[in-house]
């Protein structure tokens, strides 16, 4: 079932791999199937370059496993908590790429410093708070997703592509697995690029709002009309 | 028409995407024709790998496209803008290379600390000022490259091969669109080398301009000598 | 006599080299064969590119050389005093890799600030005391090992599966060559993650132990579970 | 004449150009024969890879070419004071390399941090002063010889293996132009190190001369022991 799907979301797995921005199995990439409702996933422990389209698992949104051989992706539960919550988020791409992750482990959300940045993203990174004792013990991967949700909803979360969980690293999104691997790549660029701004400049200030939305809205919405 | 140029600004568009210096399409080369006074510009949004010398677009200095079955470039009005306004700048090449781009977010025009930095640029890089917000929200395009030649009018113009745009990016010009693609390699590399000075020695001053003259002067102009 | 482990071994060098961690023959590899009580070692001074599985060096664990025609690595003192005194240390992998080696040479141990340090090592990752004058003088590369031994035995060793030997470099170790390779380049991914969390958050702490004992008891251990 | 030392200076220029380490022609290399007294070097304004041996010139010591259709590069005169007053540099390589170019830049000697450094150079790497404004305007190629002359005279000369010039860059020696441009590979590595380490720790001071002077011994000199 949802071969089409499977084979995109494979693709989408060996593309981030060989990207350049995560080493080994350093990152899983998902899409929400709205047809079915169901979410195709990276297997657990596959290697990249002997992953295969049949190898990817379908699972509801509650986590059953509704076809596939493999066991999931352990951070499936963080995915899914996701997609329950954000209906415009058709795919989800985590990984550890290193600037990004410096950021995450920093606790310091990535500020709009260029126009860059605002090409992809309509404001800052976010960075989610450190989860608790509690939420680290019982059903971890859960509740990652659960402060991934909690800080999107203070923020105008349809227009977030991004956001940097404290301590771990980056989700990205996109309206297909191709999209949010895409969004991984400029993420790792333009936290590459906010680093050395702010270490160049550290009283640095983020660009002013007309400059972002200008930019952000150029690329995205009904009234874009930039392709570079 | 002009068929041997849309084959170099072909070339040179594809030759910057292999460079390393940007990823995906994130810039653009022109070149302009002095014969007809046209300029043949990459096509918005054509994938470089993809992309063939019969994409290129023609457009003449009011951005009426001549010849060419796609859209130009969305950077079209700011790079006839400075053809408009310096005869000397046969091409043009804007990228989001990463150091050159993180000074232009800073605001730090790139001092000449060494004579690499001398050999191809005859000063400092320059940084425009920010636009302001009318700039930005009526022709925007065309409002940087007006920035842009604001600031180069307040040099010595004639030997400026590259400025940054503030919270924006790298604009590198050349006799060709090969050489402004060398360029914008070279900038890079340069941005690269500045960096690192400036974080080893944060009070670091510019080179003597008799040294920054000399290795100038023996690559460029009548006086010149140097092969390496 | 050991033929697969020369195999393994050489396969790890070779892995070793082209990982892009270190360049020329700035690394070695060893592993210790239970059953015989015997080490493989990568012969000294030959190029990886040239290297065969039969020039793989076997030793006793006093450094006697058993089986093979070529010297072995200067750094097998090193090894043989780390394989002496803890037998759940399967191999081990010396490089001069960048990151760890900079964080060696500043005597700075890499603390965990984040979850992919935290789902390969169980806490900071130690740095050894410089070693002494005598100790320099005589018997060098024995004494290093002492070193190693000595900030181990002060640690749960266990669980240590890297240390950086101050003002040299890092050794990892693994349950076999290949994941003894496998930790080097985590370790210098860790690494550089590490110093541009502490440059962009100079105050930076570590991360709760809580997390730090989730992360690496759901990947190591009885109780692990995580695949990616 | 000489067609052997041509093809080694040929190629070792080519290998300069593949190790990554510099971009376009930002280097040369050059090789002295005893038996001749002359001096062969890379032609000027060469591309690298149309480079052919007998594209090399062969000079005396004093400039004057003996064989060769090009023009040597513009740096021979540098090349030939060095040649002129060390008898123990058989080979020398020019680069414009990143980091160790950024310290030269910055006018900070690469102070020996580690076992790396120590393992190729007996000390740090030293800086020229500044050269004056007269030493610029006239015979500036000799005169930048001179002050490498100049400061190499106030150091152990037999033991220098590469040297920055101030603002400008480094120069690497070696036995064969084979070994000049690994130097020059190891001292960019060893720069980076270096800056990484005094980044981490700002207020680092250089390893003991007793551990500097065991790694320099075991790798150099009559007592040398070592292969890794």
């Amino acid at each position: 079932m949802l071969e089409q799907l499977k084979e995109r979301v494979c693709d989408a797995n060996v593309v981030l791999s060989t990207s350049g921005i995560v080493i080994y199995t350093w990152g899983n990439v998902s899409e929400f199937d709205e047809k079915t409702g169901y979410v195709v996933i990276k297997p657990s422990g596959v290697a990249y370059d002997k992953m295969k389209p049949c190898d990817m698992v379908v699972v509801d949104l509650n986590g059953k496993i509704v076809d596939g051989n493999l066991k999931p992706s352990s951070d499936t539960p963080t995915h899914l908590e996701i997609y329950r919550n954000f209906s415009h988020v058709k795919s989800i791409c985590h990984t550890h790429s290193i600037f990004a992750t410096a950021y995450a482990q920093a606790g310091v959300a990535i500020c709009p410093y260029g126009t860059t940045h605002a090409d992809y993203f309509a404001g800052e990174i976010p960075v989610t708070r450190e989860l608790t004792k509690e939420e680290i013990a019982q059903d971890y991967e859960l509740n990652t997703g659960k402060v991934v949700v909690e800080t999107m909803k203070g923020e105008i979360s349809e227009s977030i592509a991004a956001i940097l969980v404290k301590s771990h690293g980056p989700f990205t999104f996109g309206s297909s697995a191709e999209e949010a691997v895409y969004h991984a790549v400029v993420l790792e660029t333009v936290a590459k690029m906010s680093y050395l701004s702010k270490t160049l400049s550290p009283t640095l200030s983020r660009i002013p709002s007309y400059l972002l939305d200008k930019h952000y809205l150029r690329k995205h919405g009904p009234a874009s009309y930039y392709g570079q």
